[in-house]
């Protein structure tokens, strides 16, 4: 398996970050909040944390996007992980007009990031399975059900 | 090698992470805390804080465990990362009681992490020297003792 | 492809993201701030918001290098990555200076963070070409120059 799918999805939430930055950036110079500070009006402080946010889950999400993507499976682990990444724009823009608008999408985020983490799990078990105990359970399920 | 242990760790390590973003979210509600501010109590600070630490730590942790279990040795590597995911645990428990109590375990998950990069820059080297300069440290190392 | 020189780059830039740590860790003491107060004197918190911001964007960093070495070329990324941990060491240094002083090193780290997602997206747009599509755009580049 060549993980050229998720290199794609990766590579678009790299891009999401630079527009993250570049807005808070712009929030910097509009309301006028030079670095080292980061307190301001509320306008400037809802870019600045929710940027801080989306940075954080970052690593989380590349993490889960690429444990599942290996372990189970890459579509389906794009699948989520495109739906993270739509839901991190909603969030953005969201919680930039009001500290409300930033709740919806985030709960939709952490429904992704949590099937993201769920199919990690599932896959990392199933390896082991096969690997140490020499157990496939995928076809164990399989001739059960036949 | 498949990476079964890794993956397993990593999850571990996620889910870490997710229980204290939890933490988070009920401090931000006992002490009534609403985004975007971070400052409040101590009692809220220090949960925050601690979560920020660990949250800033997550990538370097994740990068040293897999490029350790990489080029060196999964098994190896999986027990320091278990010891530093149990060390962050104690932090965030420590830290949230006290300022005081974040500082044996974090100095603890500094050993841990260090033994990680230590590993990781062992195993880089051994494979350097085999893929670009034809030596097998090991090999020679083994001739010598014997 | 063993990605020897990728992880050499990787333990350069854990080493880096320690010793930004530790600056940190020196800063507090010397301008007695405790955790968890990140507030104190300006020399204090640029230290601070420094290393905060290289920690920002060490997993992008990671994952821009790594899916560029992956994807297109190892030395081509590793190059990049060493200019970036360049740039960063300049940025940290001119930062704890001045607020003026960390724009030259962060324009230029911005522009070696955009050569890595740009090798990215070429090396995954290639492999996508290949793999799904059955064609091997830089055999026809080269055929058509020839």
């Amino acid at each position: 398996m060549e993980p050229v799918l998720l290199g794609a999805v990766t590579i678009l939430a790299l891009l999401e970050q630079a527009y993250f930055s570049l807005q808070v950036i712009y929030a910097r110079r509009k309301y006028k909040v030079s670095p080292p500070n980061t307190s301001g009006p509320p306008e400037f402080e809802r870019v600045f944390r929710a940027q801080v946010n989306c940075s954080e889950y970052f690593p989380l999400f590349i993490t889960a996007l690429w444990t599942s993507g290996i372990f189970l499976h890459q579509g389906l682990s794009c699948v989520c992980g495109l739906l993270y990444l739509y839901g991190r724009l909603q969030y953005f823009w969201g919680y930039a007009a009001s500290s409300q608008g930033r709740l919806a999408p985030l709960y939709f985020c952490a429904k992704a990031l949590w099937a993201l983490i769920g199919c990690s799990s599932v896959g990392v078990v199933l390896s082991f399975c096969r690997m140490y105990l020499k157990v496939d359970l995928l076809q164990i399920t399989a001739s059960a059900l036949r």
